[in-house]
Formats: C-alpha cells, sequence, structure tokens
C-alpha cells in the first residue's frame, strides 16, 4: 500500500461496478392439483447486471428495468415455470432477464428456502420444521455461471469425542487442555456445482446434508478445523458435481462450570453456553486440479 | 381517569412493586449415565420478591442475594438435583430460595427449552431439532403458587379449508370476502396447570402440542378466532390438569399474487407472505367454574 | 393449588377473554404545508375488546371489524386527524372504534415512534438519530381509560460512581465485593397518566427523558435497585400527571479484565461486555395514596 | 461450466484456504487519566492466515494459536496500546500476531464500534448515542495490506426532491412513473484505504461521514443509484486517500397510501412504510487509474 503514494491520485471517478434489483420477494408456490397439496416456500432476491452507468452518472433511467418489475416477474414465474428446486428457480429468472434485456449481461440471483412437513394425516396442513435455511446463489456473467448451494442455521453438538491439546503457548495463553469437551456449532455451508445441467439438486441437497451430519459425529474431533476439513473431503468425494464446498462455523463454546466451589464434583455434566466472543473457523474443501473462482463467492454474507 | 383531578396528588412516593435476579443462564445438563448420553438445554431466569426496600430507598443490600450467587446457584442444582423437566427445575429453584432467606417470600423463574434430536445411529450427538421454543413460568407468592407452560414459535399453515366472511362493512372496509385462502401463524400458547403435584409435565407437554396441532387443521376455519378456540376447547376437555390456555397468533397474510396483469390465472397458488402489518389474534379459553387468575400471567411477554 | 383437586373439574369451557385486530402498522405522517417539512414515524396496533364470542364459539364473524379495516382506518385517521403525539393519535382510534361500532366496548392500542432529526440545513431531509423507540399503551374498557407511555432502548453506562457492597452471603456466593465499578443498562420505562385531559404528551416526554439520564448519573450508586428508585421518586415528584413508572433494566455486566496473568494492571480500565447473563432489575415508583392498576399493566412485554 | 465434464473430476482434495480466530470480542475501554474519562466500545474480531493445513489434514494443533489466547491478546492490547480508533487497533493486532509466529503470514481483523456520548454535564456518564455501527477490516497478506473503514445502520429520508421516471416497460412492468416520492435508505458503506500511514483515522471518519449526509439532500434524485454515486464522486474527490468506496442501500419503499377510497386526498402525506421486498442498490465508486482489489472486500457480508 505504501507504493502508492496519495499524491499522485487524481480526483477523477469512474463507477467500477454496480448491481442492483428487488430483494426478499416472500413467494409461497402451492402445488393443489390433488387434494393432497405440496408446498415451496422461498426468500427470493433478484439483481442485475449490465450497463446501468448513465443511470449513475446522469439520472438516465432508461436501461433500468425497474425492481418492481423484477418483482412482478418472479411472481409470475412462479406460475409460468413453478418451483421445482430453489436452483432451477434461479437459473429461470437468469433465462429470462439475460434474454429479454440487451443490456443486462448477467446479474446475481439468490434463494433461501424453508423446510415444511405435512401434519401428519393431513393433506393441506403444513408446520415448519426444518431447523436450517437452504440457500442457492446464482451468478451469471455473460456465458459463464457460478451456482452456489447451501444451508446455514443447523445446529448441532457432541457432548464426548472431542479435545483440544498441542497448541502452541505464548505469554497470552491460558486455556487449559483438554482431552474431553462439548463441541457445538452452527454449521453454515455453501457448495459450488461444476455444472448446471442434469443434477437432481433436491437428491444433492439431502446427500449433502447426510454426509455432514454424520461425519460431524463419525471421529474423535482434534479441532473443528479437523471436523470440518473431514466434512468437506466426504461432500467432495462422494458428489462429483460439487467441486468446492466451505465451511463458516462458529466454535460454540460449552464451558464446564466451576462446581468445585461448592463441594460438588462436575465430570462434564453442567455447562454455561457462552454466547461471545466465539471460536470462528472457516475452511475451504475443493477437488484437486479444480481452478478456484473468487467471482463466485464474492458478495456471499462474509466467508459463506 | 377524570375522576382523579391531577391537583390533589402528593408527592410522596413509595415502592409498590419490584423483582430481581439473574436472566437468561444458559444452562446445558448432560447426562452421561451410560454411553447413550442424554440433554437438556435451557435458558433460566431467576428473580426474587420480598423485603429489599432498604435497597431501593437506602441503598442497603442487606437482603439482596447478589444476581451472581442466584447464577451459581442454578447451575449448582443442574448438578445436585438435574433437570427432568423445566416445569420441575423452577419449582426446585423455587423451593431452594424460599427456603434459604427468610426475607425472600416469593419469585418469579422461567424458563426455554431448546429441544434435540439425537443424530440417527449416534449415541452423544445431536442437532437441534425442535422448531418451536419450551416455556415454562412458576410466580410464587407465599404459599400460592402458579405455573405456566407453553412453547412459541410453532409456524402451521394450511392452503385450503379457511376462509373469511360475514364480517361488517363500514366507510374503511375495503377487503373482499374470501371462502378459501391460505391460513398460516406462529403459534404461541401458554397453559395454567391447577396443580404442581403428580404431573408428568414431559407427557403432558407432548400431548397439548399434539392436540394444538392436529385441531389446527381438522376443521374449516372460519376465523384464527374459530381455530383458536377449537384447539382451547379441546385441550382444556383432555387434559384436567389444565385450567385455562392463552393464545397469542399472528394471522400471517398471504396474498394471492395478481397476476392476471400478466395474462395469467392465480387459482390460490402463487402467494406473497408478507411480514407487517399482521392480525393478531388473542384468546384465553378456560375451564367452566374456574376462577381467573391475572397475577399468574403479569410479566408474561405481552398477552401470552 | 392443591386445594383444587383436579378430579373434580368439569370439562365444560369458557372464552374468558380475547382481543384481536392489525399489528404494526408502519405509518409515516409528513406534514408538507410549508417548504420546512415535518415526519412522525410511527409502528401502530389496534385492537378491540367487546362481544366478539359467536367468532370463536360459532365461527360467525358478524361483530368482527376486519383487521384490514383497521389498518385502512389507521392511515385515514393519519390523514383525517394527524399525529399530533402518539398519545393522542391512539386516543383518536379509540374515540373512532368504539363510537362506530356498539359491540366495541374497548380496546388496546399501541405505538412506538421512531425518532429523526433534520440532516443539518435541510429542510425536506432526516436522518434516524433518537436511540430509544417511544412507546405509548391506550387501554380502554368501557368509560375508563388507562395511558402508559415510555421508551425502551435507551443504553447507558457510568465509568465510575457505582458499587455493591453489602450483600449476604451463602455457599453459592462467590462474587467479591467491589466499591468502583462500571454500570450499563438499557432502559425500558413506561410511566402511567392520572389523565388524559389537558397533558402536553410531547413536552412530558422530553421531560422524564431528561430526569432520567440525569438522575442516572447524579449520584453514587449502591444497586441498580438504588438508582432506579431515584430515577422514579424524582418523576414522580415532579411530574403531577403521573401516579406511577415502572422500569425493567438489565445490570449490562462488564467485567474487568484479568490481565495480572500477563503481567499488567488493569485499575478499570480494560472490560469484557458480557452478553448473557444478565442482572435483571424491576422495580414501580408510584405516588403515596394512588391505587394500583394492574389492569393497566397486563399485555405489556414482560414487567413494562 | 459445461466444459467441465464432471465425470473427469478426480476425488482427491485440497484445503484451498481457510481463516480462524476469535470472532467477537467485546471490549470497552475507560481512560480515566482526568476526572474527564473517556470511553471506546469495540466489537473486535481476529482471524489468522498461514499455514495451518496439518490442523484440519491430520488433527495436528502445533500451529493452532488458540483461539482462546487471541481473545486474550485483544484484551491485553487494549491495555498495554490502547485504543486510538478502530483501524489504529486491528494494524497493532496484525502487527503482534504475525510478529509473535513465523507461521502466521497474514490474517483478517475486524472491527465494530458503538459511539457514544456524554450525557451534559457529567464527567464520568454516557449514553449510546450513534444511530450507526463504525467498522473497520484489516486483511494482510504477507506484506500487503487492505484497510477498509466504513459504517452501517445510518438511515436517511427526504419527503420530497427524488423521483423515478423514464425506465423501460415490459409485460411485467405496473409501476406507475412518479416525480415526487420519499427516498429513504439505510447507508452502509466501506471505503477502501490507499495509506494506512499518516492518517488520521477520527477526522477521515467524521469527514466521509458528513459528505455522505449532505450529498444525500443536496441534489433531486433521479434514482437511488444516482444519489450513491454522488455521495461516492464526492468522497473521492475530496478525501485522497480513499481510492475506492462501496455502498450497499436498501431502498427502503413507502408507498402513498390509497385514501381515495375513503373520499380522502394523498397528496404524499401518509405513507406505509414496506419491510418487503425492497430495492437493493449497489455499487462502487473508484478513483480513476487505480486497480481493483478484489481481495480486499472477499470475507465482507455481502457487497459491502
Amino acid at each position: 500500500m505504501s507504493a502508492v503514494p496519495q499524491e499522485t491520485t487524481t480526483s477523477a471517478v469512474r463507477l467500477s461496478s454496480n448491481q442492483y434489483g428487488k430483494a426478499e420477494n416472500r413467494v409461497v408456490r402451492v402445488y393443489r392439483d390433488s387434494a393432497r397439496h405440496e408446498l415451496r416456500d422461498l426468500n427470493v432476491t433478484s439483481q442485475l447486471h449490465g450497463d446501468f452507468d448513465a443511470a449513475h452518472t446522469e439520472g438516465d433511467n432508461g436501461h433500468v428495468v425497474a425492481t418492481d418489475t423484477q418483482k412482478n416477474t418472479i411472481f409470475a414465474k412462479a406460475k409460468e415455470v413453478g418451483i421445482s428446486s430453489p436452483e432451477h428457480f434461479l437459473l429461470t429468472l437468469a433465462d429470462h432477464f439475460t434474454g429479454e434485456f440487451d443490456w443486462v449481461t448477467g446479474g446475481r440471483w439468490a434463494a433461501e428456502e424453508y423446510g415444511w412437513s405435512r401434519i401428519e394425516g393431513h393433506d393441506h396442513s403444513f408446520f415448519r420444521s426444518a431447523p436450517e435455511v437452504r440457500t442457492a446463489v446464482l451468478k451469471r456473467d455473460g456465458d459463464r455461471d457460478h451456482l452456489l448451494s447451501g444451508f446455514y442455521g443447523l445446529t448441532v453438538l457432541k457432548t464426548t469425542e472431542s479435545g483440544f491439546v498441542g497448541y502452541p503457548k505464548d505469554r497470552y495463553t491460558t486455556l487449559p487442555e483438554t482431552e474431553d469437551r462439548i463441541l457445538a456449532t452452527d454449521i453454515a455451508t455453501r457448495w459450488r456445482y461444476n455444472t448446471t445441467v442434469g443434477v437432481d439438486f433436491e437428491a444433492t441437497y439431502a446427500k449433502v446434508r447426510s454426509i455432514i451430519l454424520s461425519t460431524f459425529t463419525d471421529h474423535y474431533s482434534y479441532a473443528l478445523q479437523h471436523t470440518l476439513y473431514q466434512m468437506g473431503q466426504k461432500v467432495i468425494t462422494e458428489v462429483p458435481e460439487i467441486d468446492e464446498i466451505r465451511f463458516s462455523c462458529p466454535n460454540k463454546h460449552h464451558f464446564a462450570y466451576d462446581l468445585e466451589r461448592f463441594g460438588l464434583e462436575n465430570p462434564n455434566e453442567v455447562f454455561y453456553a457462552a454466547d461471545r466472543p466465539y471460536g470462528l473457523i472457516e475452511a475451504t474443501i475443493a477437488r484437486d486440479g479444480v481452478e478456484d473462482a473468487p467471482e463466485a463467492w464474492a458478495d456471499v454474507a462474509g466467508y459463506c
């Protein structure tokens, strides 16, 4: 940074990037073709990329597809095309906007999906059951697509088979080593598909979620890093359509409460669950030989 | 109010009510007696009632059981007595504090519980699965207890078998009648037990939750009021330990999106899920012949 | 409670209380009579009391003033009558609904107000500046009104002139006494007016807020209880229209960080601000000789 | 994407990126050198980059500086070095961690700061007054630093001097043009410094905030894009130390309520403030001739 002396800077400016659209369109699609209704419940954001310079620099909106129009389109497409998966719905929107307007060369479309279960024995009644929120982001730049899927909010905890030892100690280190602790985290993850064609997005989602849950618990964890890596390794190995997977996971500290002061033992039975600060462990596991795609990950909230 | 002319008021003041304690103690209790661990995850608040006047009026803390002491006690009791149910744990705390300190004549103890499920096939690993948060509040005043249990955050939706017609119309009325709409709400409920002795709090919780879910969908709903009443009626009828049940339920509007403007039909298939404003429907259903107990409900968040 | 044996209970039920309406109507009222615009920004809830039994028990909506109609009315009254204060606006709504519909005998109307400041030197541009949210609740039952005003979200902190000593010690007590600590809280308060006639609600709000802020800091605080009492005492003494004031205030713990372990002194300079648990101190200070009005406080969120 | 046939992928994996640390350390630093105390209130996150592969792939924590150690260090440095600005404090942390541990080659340090004002006339009492949260992020990679500063949560609104016309219409367009509307947004912005040396971070923050506020209102706005561009242009022109500024701003829709149905005019006086969906306008304005630095912006929450 010191190589760029501030005196030589010019005061001319440029619009170096921009995107705009309608965020958080809460669309619920009901399928009532038979007495047994079906339901998809999404929160959809549409943002366009393209030639919108004049709107910024001159106040000329001739290219600005109104965000209200983007909203109307989302709801219309939910009827015209339907929602078979968040991923497929985003591809539909991308095709529409880049096809309809010459100057729209790409964009960013994102969805969250909330999971519902049928109330037992009833055809048209549901309760919101999924602990996690499913996510999808499609980024299109000309003829290049990047598709990320994932979820957040899946909280997991193991009561044992986790420890933390062998770390370096300096003058600010006070943490005692332990070979038995609670390990808990809220899993936030996104994975990058290497294709958008021929993928069964519903089945793949279920498979990745299942791998992550079972891998969380199938080994002694030396650190959350160690566990995340194994989750990612297994996903990449077992799902050929995925080239890369990221995790952003808090280490939700559960401190064994000091009960000795009251004449009580506490063999890891009573814990105080702390809010802040928390460890924050983030990692990307990629298929060997596949190039990184940092542009796919720009604009996601934080690391993933 | 106009009957109390403000000129005659005195400027002498009194402390007319007070309570204090430690709120939101996040206590996790693990049972590891066998290889198959068990888990209770609570957020516990303790507040004491009694003779604390001098602390307010004179800065004399001689009676102020430190909130830090209350916290320590909660964690100690989680070990000494354990947590078999939120309700039982609150009773334990109440007995302790009113027994330990002469001037503590009662209090208010509250808990939230978060529900976990075992990761399939694993003995010590769990994911947070319950959509709703379970609640309990115990209010003790001398030898009189009031015990409320309940939950919030259970979101339900039916795609049909709901309408709203026959309401009065005035000059501000623009809502069209409908015989087919989505009905959706987040159920928040509390019920009042008529005894604390001999109740299986775990089984009763499961039973009430199950009645509420199935009653939500077993009839054509003329309004959310109509549905809440039936839920309450069934709970009171089937659970003799409960004398009163309250509901505070938003009518989460799902508006059929106007697609005619785009040449599309929308036979209740595509909805916009609105945030605010929302209907807010609140009702108490009580056992006939049983007196109200408004003091039991004071200090709950809103109507229930 | 044990005096009510559950065996003798009947299974007949009654609707013991109910209210309904439209919650969180976000109404912004602009006054543009001169080039210097004015702005009121409110979140208004309307709920009606009266004869709505048939809607619950029989699905007959003949008395159910649609919540959509209540919404329309709120926005219409913002134009017809305007918003000179949240309190006055709620009184307007109450008069309308109880006047318009025979079977509406009362209700509960509530508002939050968000405070804006003019951007310096500009007539029609504002930024949201108030740290606190102003509140008002009007409860009407026949010809009896209860009016509460207040605010929440005003965070205050003093770096010294606060301590906590002299409290009782039992086997669970580990807290050391201190004569110098940070005292910090988020002030939530509501006060009850003894009249709705002739009050300058704007001036009174400003006066109460100012008394609370200055009293927070004008004395050595022996405990948060001690400080709340003085705040309340001064408000009751100086504002004759107010008969009662409540506070619900977290003791937001700021723990001096243990730096001795690193060879550093920490004379109350570096603190860790904790989230949970927190102390929770609640008190009501009333004018002497004035009766309590618990019905005014039912349905507020928690203690106040 | 279709150019990468999934059959040819290998199942070998690599750790392609990672970072970890302690997030959201709530540190409050008091200066009590004179009777007139000063206060800084921060939320600090530290994450390290470097050689941590073995922790992931082998469960070997030999290089893992414990997140607890990072926490201790943050609090220790708040004493040893103090907090003169969030930016300077992050630089202090970066120097410490990269200097202390050979294998730590960089990292990501972030802070939020909450703004307090002195209670009028008092030396040691404060209330939290700033509507916005100030932010800073330092990213160090070897000897290259990227420093972003900014804020979020500053809500602004103009009641007139804003319109939206001239946009393209397709079959999904229903929005009517308007030359007078409310324009409101929550400003979230970050700017990138071209140096970390010799900058007065306090003065620059105040200057940028002031430019943004006054530019919001000094022109007729043809669209939020138009207004953001002018804000950015002025910042770049007037602050030579800043090479790039980003905005991510919701268009917070305020819809004039349709009162004609009730026989009332509404000349932009009564508005419904909507929650979702909202427009989302994002743009980067850069100094001409300066290269982009996408790596500086990776990991921020969303666009900025």
